[in-house]
């Protein structure tokens, strides 16, 4: 088909799905005690980094993922980079992660004064692809001393950061066992899989330590925010610390026995998240009914497919995924254009970060499954209350 | 006197003033529209990264302080992390900031990889003592090709931080004078002192850049936040970039050009930042006028003095600062203790950053004024809502 066709054919598509435009790739939905719930941060003058939100927000979000302890931080960023330093990541490692994926990864590594390593994904999960990561590393890696080294650059291989891209999991059992053989850390970055599972499993609760994001794009919000979940209690309690200056309990005192950050997530924001988690399952199962009528549009569109979640796992599907049935570039830009200009947002994957200019010298192992989706993927309009009998 | 008989002076003088306790150190006064443009984020799902409160906010501290320009971020350690960065410190540089004031300042420089070299302070500003700075450098520097080198350990000395202590302006001006004689960055940590000036000129604005705090314990708060100022419009977009992810506009595009931070300020606490702007002046009047108060109640109590502005200077008095006549920390805790037994919360100065087990082995000077202050020091309660003709 031509790029033209095909672009008109997607915007006709997404007319008849959510009706006439403008509509936003995604926005958050306040329908729920948003309001009360901020209000009393400013009635009490408990706004900023203690309060009853705090507290409420991280026992609610260790009790969701069931991961069993929750610490809430500042940003998805944030919480990465105390993850990974928590996970043993310093200066001179490096840090194994997608390259399809958003920059907040490679900055959390880089911020730690290590190097991201950049890893390929595949289309079955749009995430890191475990089975090209074990033969890649049966070729660069070897154990010494208990650690993984990259023969290449003789760094330590330290970590490896799968991140489940659009709220869609990626194979997590398969890159445990990966990370298991050659003893890498694993940390998950859930930032963008609230309530999305892998065998009824909430993702971020498989590797060591998982990380959120409620950024204001996200499927749950507080305007910015993000948590660190782990079923480890001395870990939750050490990012705990970290991220709150590390200081010592005291009446008084301030003494501070790390190099702390002060990561804390203020009480109003919490606030925001505390209402916002208490229509969590309304709104992933809108974004579910919003996926299905999208999925109905586009059965008869050739040429373009719906990302469909695996089996075995519960996507959030918090952007809905559109992949063109083969890499064409051109005809991505034709549709992103046409869809805009029409008043329908939509975005592209990422650009690869190896692509990026601070991170072209970083190493990378051959990038062919993560090039083709970047070629293939268009975000289309995914808020929740898309999905919804009634609007938000 | 006694500690416990000078103990009991200070709570009595303390009820004389504020009236039965317990009255906390410093809580915020929500007096005006904090909850309206609050719920204008919500309603309007504008409560994230992009929204008009975070341009205003940044304009009227811009305008406010003189500044000219100002960037919003998540706190006052971004803050000077990003500042310190601008200012051209990296690592393996020596930061040269006061042993005594908040570990932030340390942080932000460790995060960079840098190394705090601790300075004095005196008793006039309870900041750095210039004087002595000067003479401390003639002996260890030395200017190679246009650095400013610590001979004794070889690191480049990149910047100088002096800060306003409780909103206390430090003499500035002779700081300047050293840092330019030294060919030193000179980053003003201005976290306490919104509103205080020297020689009418807002405190933040003498040095490369400047940077302000709004936690909850702050004169004005956005729950967290701060904010870079600086007159260099270079310098200021910059900063934005870099606290934005360093992503490069574009109507789809996800380009990064530099190492970047997430560090920006939700749009949802700068609501709450705009209307404690409008408030500020009626804040800092309240805590003169409590200032006065104290002053009248203090002046008959023998062995304890009030911390009074400089000359030339107006101070916030963010915290009110009670001082002994000598040197005690014995009687220092005695008061510590009496008064948070009484309901009066008080506090003692931070713990001196070189007394800091993360900090222990960073370079120092002499710091016999510090330690003075630090066995002198307690801050009383100074919630701007104590100073006012009727509470918050």
């Amino acid at each position: 088909m031509q790029p033209a066709t095909l672009a008109a054919t997607v915007v006709a598509t997404l007319r008849e799905v959510l009706g006439p435009g403008p509509v936003v790739l995604h926005e958050p939905c306040f329908g729920g005690r948003e309001r009360d719930y901020v209000t009393d941060c400013i009635d009490t003058t408990f706004v900023s980094s203690v309060g009853k939100y705090v507290d409420r927000f991280e026992a609610e979000l260790a009790g969701y993922t069931g991961a069993g302890h929750a610490v809430a931080v500042v940003n998805g960023t944030a919480a990465l980079q105390v993850a990974l330093q928590l996970a043993g990541v310093g200066g001179g490692d490096e840090v194994l992660m997608p390259a399809l994926t958003f920059v907040a990864t490679a900055c959390a590594a880089r911020h730690l004064g290590a190097t991201p390593h950049f890893v390929d994904s595949e289309p079955d999960s749009l995430g890191l692809d475990a089975r090209a990561l074990r033969d890649y590393l049966r070729t660069i890696a070897e154990r010494r001393a208990g650690t993984c080294v990259n023969r290449a650059t003789g760094r330590v291989l330290r970590a490896v950061v799968p991140m489940h891209a659009f709220g869609h999991p990626v194979d997590i059992e398969a890159l445990l066992s990966v990370a298991s053989e050659f003893g890498l850390a694993l940390v998950e970055d859930a930032a963008e899989s609230l309530g999305s599972t892998v065998h009824g499993r909430h993702t971020g609760t498989f590797g060591l330590m998982g990380t959120l994001s409620f950024n204001g794009n996200k499927t749950v919000t507080t305007g910015g925010g993000g948590a660190i979940i782990t079923s480890d209690r001395d870990l939750a309690r050490h990012a705990k610390h970290l991220t709150t200056t590390a200081k010592v309990p005291h009446r008084w005192e301030y003494r501070h026995d790390e190099v702390g950050y002060n990561f804390r997530l203020p009480n109003i924001n919490a606030a925001l998240g505390c209402a916002q988690l208490e229509q969590l399952e309304t709104f992933i199962r809108n974004k579910r009914r919003l996926f299905e009528r999208y999925r109905l549009g586009f059965e008869p569109v050739s040429g373009v497919r719906l990302f469909t979640e695996r089996a075995g796992t519960r996507s959030n599907y918090w952007l809905q995924s559109l992949l063109l049935d083969a890499p064409d570039r051109a005809q991505r830009d034709a549709i992103l254009a046409a869809t805009n200009e029409a008043g329908y947002m939509t975005r592209p994957a990422w650009t690869l970060l190896h692509e990026l200019e601070p991170y072209r010298d970083c190493p990378r192992m051959p990038l062919p499954g993560a090039e083709r989706i970047e070629q293939r993927l268009i975000n289309i309009p995914s808020s929740s209350q898309l999905g919804a009998a009634e609007r938000c």
